[in-house]
């Protein structure tokens, strides 16, 4: 009864990990890719704690096909770790959009549902695959608690002068239109792991996270709150990321739907996923693959690249100079765990304002090591932390479940 | 025949600057506005150098009769300046836009015309009136050398992976989408002022300049080239202004086309005229009018301050960090040369940064004064100039004339 499943569904895929708590210990995770494609096979991966992983492929129609098949694994009498869905104690989902209306994690019920259903507007690929599968857990376990965690809870801290967009107000009080930011969960997991790192208090200290993915934001955070973040109303704004431009100049919209002879919702769709390293490199939206070729002289590649640390550059600048001045820069995501010689070009001339990469450590940090990568006296310490967005809201379906219990 | 007049044409007015050269005095200078206005009543200021200025209304349909007023004033046997027109060397025209096209000041001839004709939907608002007023020229004195000095030239030195955006590169060749650039003569000024205070070559510094006015933007200037600067494919992007937003998440644009039930076009009308300073307000477009409320209470007109104020400040610093620091920040046009409180709050907590506000030289550096307003010891030396674009044009029309001489 003490075990935690946090499920984790993208517009096309769906990824798992099962806890022990309070010991925090990984049981099994995995991931099921591929959803919902038009060929109707998936690609999973299963690994439990200790034995060998196991992948392969599968019919597999929707995001409740791809939970079943989970469940499934987790309680097969000689692959899983669970002898029953009844040792489950919370099913945790991350939700990506709480909108204006969820501030905490939320005890899942019909009305909870119904609210979250209301914000699919505001992320149409990514709300109804966590719809479907909280609604796919009340039915296959009835009775279990079900909590949602929203990425957009760790941004409400932010004040008015930077979620609000120099827009007439009542675009937000009528239709919304805010800042919201993303990635909360693994902003709020580097914050805490600075603070642990520095050994001080989060709320003294002035910190940049970025978590750099195929999805990438930067948030700023001021001694206890939130100041900033790069992500806005969607996660389209920002720095540049796989296959999303981030900050352009919004009157291309209109320009290119008149050009190209589309609507701007066709125009929004390329700029979703045809833009970014994609659509610059015209290789691929993985910086990996962007690395190698540009190793071997291709020069969109090696745009890419460039417009990728300059855009990184930019923001991080921005915000060092909102704070007033940083403790330190926390880098977490695939990309930032990873990329060293990406951050090598991104602090490659930051050490005259402050940021001194140790180029050694730089590149012994990778493959999930965290650490400090800046050299000992460097006045802003530079900080890799390994992306645990599940484990935070683990944590938080506990301390959830716990304040019902008390309440 | 050393004279040289200055047409600078917006959308609906008709500024003009008159100098004798080479000595760079200006003999009159003044505007037409409200041109084009429903009621047809636009309003002028004639200014001759030692006299008092001359102020009024007077019926005026488009910005070819504000022309002919103006060139009928400059003679005015008893008000004028000129004994002729023939006295004048050469007019200089301000074009907002050059495209891909123009490069350099241009000499116009009928090719030169169409080819800034075929420009217009780059800048729908500004090139129709620019293209009036040269055509005008032409027609009321003929044989008098036109010479166009494009916004957009002084930013050709960006690097690609500045002014790309990152979308597919055939957006960019075949449908002109790059970030282009404005108020390029007065970052030029900026940057050549700054030089000259420093007692360095330009090309050894690193600079970001601030044109700040109803319209604003930021360039950084990296020795001898332009690294980035805030505009981008229209002047919708980068700080926040008078009535746009600067940066925001495009998606809002087909979002608010939909709730609003308006095409893609109409909400780009209300991005450029209905956001920024004015839309959060709700008062004014005017930063001296904001900041009379604010000191009075007003919420509104406080918060469009300090939006103003963080967005200022997130994209000096990321100037700053893509420079890999700076030897000076340079603030010109109406509200860099006298919001002294902007400034003040501004540089508040740049001090650990390298960026010390002199308050008292900040305070007494207003109304068309130059010079620096940081302490003595400041690394990154902060200096105010006041913004002398028509004499840059004016500069410009001189060398491009002798060119042509030579040739």
């Amino acid at each position: 009864m003490s075990q935690i499943l946090v499920l984790n569904a993208g517009s096309s895929s769906l990824k798992y990990r099962l806890f022990r708590m309070p010991g925090e210990e990984t049981l099994a995770s995995g991931l099921v890719e591929r959803v919902g494609e038009s060929d109707g096979w998936a690609r999973f991966r299963h690994q439990v704690a200790g034995r060998q992983p196991r992948v392969g492929q599968t019919a597999c129609q929707d995001h409740r096909q791809a939970l079943t098949m989970i469940l499934e694994e987790l309680t097969d009498p000689a692959r899983g770790c669970l002898t029953s869905l009844d040792e489950l104690q919370a099913v945790g989902h991350r939700v990506v959009h709480g909108g204006e209306v969820f501030h905490s994690p939320t005890l899942v019920d019909d009305v909870a549902l119904v609210r979250m259903a209301e914000l699919v507007d505001l992320a149409p690929l990514h709300m109804p695959p966590a719809l479907d599968c909280i609604a796919a857990c009340r039915l296959l376990m009835p009775g279990l608690p079900q909590v949602a965690h929203f990425d957009t809870m760790f941004h409400r801290s932010m004040p008015d002068h930077a979620y609000l967009y120099p827009v007439p107000p009542h675009w937000h009080s009528e239709y919304g239109i805010r800042r919201y930011g993303f990635h909360g969960s693994s902003h709020e997991y580097a914050v805490e792991q600075a603070a642990r790192r520095l050994g001080r208090p989060a709320n003294e200290l002035r910190l940049v996270t970025a978590h750099l993915g195929n999805g990438a934001s930067l948030t700023a955070w001021d001694r206890g709150r939130v100041l900033d973040t790069s992500m806005g109303f969607t996660p389209l704004e920002g720095v540049m990321m796989g296959t999303r431009p981030g900050w352009i100049d919004a009157a291309l919209v209109p320009h290119l739907a008149r050009r190209l002879g589309e609507t701007a919702e066709a125009v929004l769709e390329r700029l979703n996923h045809e833009c970014g390293l994609f659509g610059v490199s015209g290789l691929s939206r993985d910086l990996r693959v962007i690395a190698q070729a540009r190793s071997q002289g291709n020069q969109r590649a090696d745009l890419a690249w460039r417009m990728f640390v300059f855009r990184l550059l930019k923001c991080l600048g921005g915000y060092i100079f909102a704070l007033g001045g940083a403790e330190a820069v926390v880098l977490t995501g695939g990309i930032g765990e990873n990329a060293w010689e990406l951050r090598q070009d991104l602090f490659a001339a930051t050490t005259s304002l402050g940021l001194e990469l140790d180029r050694e450590a730089n590149r012994d940090t990778v493959g999930g090591r965290d650490g400090f990568i800046s050299t000992p006296g460097s006045p802003v310490k530079l900080l890799v932390v390994p992306a645990q967005e599940e484990l935070v809201i683990a944590r938080a379906v506990r301390q959830r479940l716990a304040e019902t219990l008390a309440a």
